[in-house]
């Protein structure tokens, strides 16, 4: 039976009191089944909610986070107290509405925020579970996700959506539960991870293993962490979300508080300060482990290999909406990765808009002020929400 | 007066006793005067001559290497028993060819294959210069090579060439020895280090001072190097020398040695034993300190900053032929920051020609097999030649 518990947080000193959001704890009768072959149980998901359940119970927007996402889509973050990490989008008045839509936001299976994920205690051994927790997929974690909404009672959601990982489980939830997902918006993501994509994340992952404080993933036992390790992997990605463009227009090569070059290896340009700084901040708010996990899940995503290699046959029998969104900008998530989806959703006879939002920021532009975007997230939901009789 | 030495290797255990190359050691009195106000004195100048300097002097090609290049353009090197990094272009019959023309190929100043660099001993010390080196830049590369060339009794150049820093090193010396430089040939490379650049080449050095190893640069003292830190530099820098298609060609989501995930953290993708060969192979035969030193010399080059901004300014008067190549999927150094260098050479006054190469492998294939590169260096070099009357 699922029970409401405060959720848990790998390191509870820097969260405050308040904000920490809400959890289920799953109990040991209640496994998550993994694609590893292994359950997990017991198992928390914590998770925020925004806005308020209609009575038919059909206003739910699901949102599902990135990689260094978490919960905290909206609202002030406990543990950095700035901005949630989709506060131009989420909101009363904002694109995703709280005024009107119930937003759900649970932080995966895997991740760090009070989700049972490596940093959590293995009730097996009493300690962390480290390298012992199992490898999980992005198919898992929206099992989770399906098991959460049933205990909250929710059949139906409105409307899956998230950005690069998240746009993976937007649609992993098409295609594991078709009639649950009345409409779906996949942005700046894939169906299956590239060869480059893949690349980068194993060179963060092995910046954390070459951390000597890393400890073969038992750092927790002894009260450290390789924070260097981790910093190094946050900043190979956060180049990678960044387009060239918005790297030259925001740094190009000014100097950081000096006037000329030091001839010393500090940070003597804006940009490599820029890099220290989100390297740093990071690892005060993210577990090692964790990016390990969530990393390996997004490089096991393969939508069209759970179908026999048809992306198409993942959509089969869905009556999902789609809005499928990219950037021009976006290097890491393209435009043409983006179109595949978007195409083997109608192939599948689905109806699916897709756009192609012009912008120079990357990546990251779906984390940004970007005015297409809103808008047309808010008209599709618009339109969405008509169909279904939503006020 | 400068002699002629065996040049010293940061290993020499691992260099057989054969193709050392040669070396010039420059003597006290002889100080290369650095950027940074410093002097580097005594210093060597380690170089692979290839084919035969002509009666008139008037047939050398100077090849300068990239990052992790060294002298050894051509031939066997002594470290890995592979070819060298230009085998393809530098050679009996090849683009450059050493039946015609006398090739030299000189280790930079700050590299560790025989030119001082960090793993030298520092004579005011007797120990590793480690961080006591002097920051260099790639015009200090350039002025040695000068000397270097001065040494050898080689006034003029046929032609200067070099793809990625090889070719900042080729537009340097337009700019500073206009009256030396024949002709010559930058091939994808950049006239300023990009924000974006930077931003790679500091998560490298920060991966390699994150290494325990490291211990302040001093590692060579305590007779260990910090290898796994150098081979994630390594691994990042290798995603970026190739293109997202030809990792997409080259491996896509192919397993290595396996028929399925193994949820686990070794390599399953073929992509990952690939990188992770890269990065483990590259510590054999490079020095992490040289790896910082050479990658700053990079960020810190920007040509036209030497000339008030004005990058025509730098090629004024010179009465150089240029020749710049760009690839199309080159996205470190795209076709667009080329075109700044053809322009500019323009601007000036000089006989300009420039070329995009469709190839799709990204900044690697200044290295790789690709005819029109060759076609285009033969082609040019033909001209410059019979313009010389050099048969």
């Amino acid at each position: 039976m699922a029970e409401t518990v405060e959720p848990l947080f790998p390191r509870p000193l820097l969260a405050p009191e308040a904000a920490r959001g809400s959890a289920f704890r799953f109990g040991a009768s209640e496994p998550l089944t993994l694609d590893c072959g292994r359950t997990l149980a017991p198992f928390t998901i914590a998770y925020m909610a925004y806005g308020k359940l209609n009575a038919a119970r059909s206003n739910t927007i699901l949102v599902c986070h990135a990689l260094s996402g978490d919960q905290f889509a909206s609202g002030m973050h406990p543990v950095t107290s700035r901005p949630g990490w989709w506060e131009t989008m989420v909101g009363p008045g904002k694109p995703i509405d709280t005024n009107r839509y119930f937003v759900l936001c649970p932080n995966v299976i895997g991740g760090c925020m009070g989700t049972t994920g490596p940093a959590e205690i293995d009730p097996a051994t009493g300690k962390p579970y480290a390298l012992d927790f199992p490898v999980v997929t992005v198919r898992d974690m929206v099992r989770a996700q399906a098991m959460l909404l049933d205990a909250l009672g929710i059949e139906k959601v409105l409307s899956v959506t998230g950005g690069s990982m998240g746009g993976m489980q937007a649609l992993q939830w098409v295609a594991s539960y078709p009639e649950r997902i009345v409409s779906a918006m996949p942005i700046a993501t894939s169906a299956r991870h590239t060869a480059q994509n893949i690349a980068f994340h194993e060179v963060g992952r092995r910046a954390i293993m070459a951390d000597a404080d890393w400890r073969g993933g038992n750092y927790l036992l002894d009260g450290v962490q390789p924070s260097q390790g981790l910093a190094v992997a946050r900043m190979i990605g956060h180049i990678t979300y960044l387009s060239e463009a918005a790297l030259a227009r925001k740094f190009g090569r000014a100097l950081q508080d000096r006037d000329a070059l030091s001839f010393g290896f500090g940070p003597d340009f804006q940009v490599e300060s820029y890099l220290q700084h989100q390297g740093s901040t990071f690892v005060n708010r993210f577990d090692a482990n964790s990016y390990l996990y969530i990393t390996r899940a997004m490089d096991y995503f393969d939508l069209a290999a759970q179908y026999g290699g048809d992306l198409s046959a993942a959509f089969a029998g869905a009556r999902t909406r789609f809005l499928c969104l990219s950037f021009t900008s976006d290097w890491l998530f393209p435009t043409a990765e983006n179109r595949l989806i978007a195409d083997a959703a109608a192939a599948a006879g689905t109806e699916v808009a897709f756009r192609e939002i012009a912008s120079d920021r990357g990546h990251d532009a779906f984390l940004l002020d970007e005015p297409e975007l809103f808008a047309a997230v808010r008209a599709f939901l618009d339109s969405v929400a008509a169909e279904r009789g939503i006020v």
